[in-house]
């Protein structure tokens, strides 16, 4: 039984670093559809969230198992715990990049991003999909010194949601009402994502060295 | 053992009920705090959030101890898989409404909601406070038949967050980007507040009628 549930706790890690190669396609892709109007994509990104959903559900599934076989050890049980909060923040991860896609569909074949913020939400795009990539990594060694670039690449992401902030609230905004609102979600979205990110590192972390809470 | 993990099963439980009263109070709070620019309310709501925090990592905690001690059985180990879950859930409940109570204080002393849009957020408010008590009598006895009110009140969010999309949209809108914004975000956070009681009480139906996922 022992060697069944060490072959589960790989396969739940496997799935989780498969939820991130999939979330890194969906936010690379919906930044891309952003970028260029393109509807297509922003489709792909749409019909793409049920494997991630499905694969969430298949993390709980697997740490039901799990639970079920054989009381796990700490650090085993501290895996499967956080593989379902880790799960979570994963599936959300890809609901923002759907939100993007959606966005993208709502205004097409109008453009969603004024001409001159382009450069900012392709910089949003680019921090995004290297955070995502960053937590593959992570997830897939289990090694959280490499979870110190995530911090990094949020920090972006936070500046250049502060950045668009400014640009809309600017006197030189030129745009109206609806693209002002626009600009403030999307940016929200691409903030949001990072944050999650930087709850899955944080748990990778607290899964290598041990609890913060006492058990 | 038994006695033990029972025992604690049921504190997962009052933790959860604990903590579905603690978010009730702060979107109460904060919902006053918006109506009526009450900076002391808003920062009442700020600084509950810790206790909230640590309710979290409390039911985390307890689930890793029942887990510890005995391998639980199908509905216990549905319970402590699904707390794990709901905690989040609540945890970012009461994030959502410290983000309210921070666009109050970010105003301060101005009003953060325009007077004509007062009425709007008072219904989002008290939808989001009865979404919330009836999360606490859901989880309270257990019953998902409570939960389809949830579903109605979460209904009310979504109409009242699309009315409000409309009327910042609307050509009469007097008040410019900014307010423009704050309204859109204020109302996004209580229509999320609506999605995660969603998903609150889809999870105690999966605890008491088992099972999507295969297992």
């Amino acid at each position: 039984m022992l060697n069944d549930n060490a072959r589960r706790l790989q396969e739940v890690n496997d799935t989780l670093v498969k939820m991130s190669e999939l979330v890194g396609t969906a936010i690379s892709l919906a930044t891309q559809a952003l970028l260029n109007d393109d509807l297509s994509l922003a489709e792909q990104v749409m019909s793409g969230d049920d494997e991630l959903n499905g694969l969430n559900a298949d993390v709980e599934g697997l740490c039901f198992k799990i639970s079920t076989l054989q009381a796990p050890m700490a650090r085993d049980l501290r895996m499967v715990i956080g593989a379902i909060r880790m799960a979570s923040s994963l599936e959300r991860m890809g609901d923002l990049a759907v939100h993007i896609a959606k966005q993208v569909r709502l205004r097409y074949p109008n453009p969603s991003v004024p001409k001159e913020l382009i450069v900012t939400f392709a910089e949003m795009g680019e921090a995004a999909s290297n955070i995502v990539e960053e937590i593959g990594q992570v997830i897939a060694t289990g090694d959280p010194a490499l979870a110190s670039k995530i911090a990094e690449y949020d920090d972006v992401l936070d500046r250049l949601h502060r950045e668009l902030f400014i640009a809309v609230l600017a006197p030189t905004w030129a745009h109206g009402v609806e693209a002002a609102i626009d600009v403030t979600l999307l940016s929200r979205y691409f903030e949001r994502f990072g944050d999650h990110a930087v709850t899955v590192a944080k748990r990778i972390t607290h899964i290598a060295v041990g609890p913060t809470f006492s058990e």
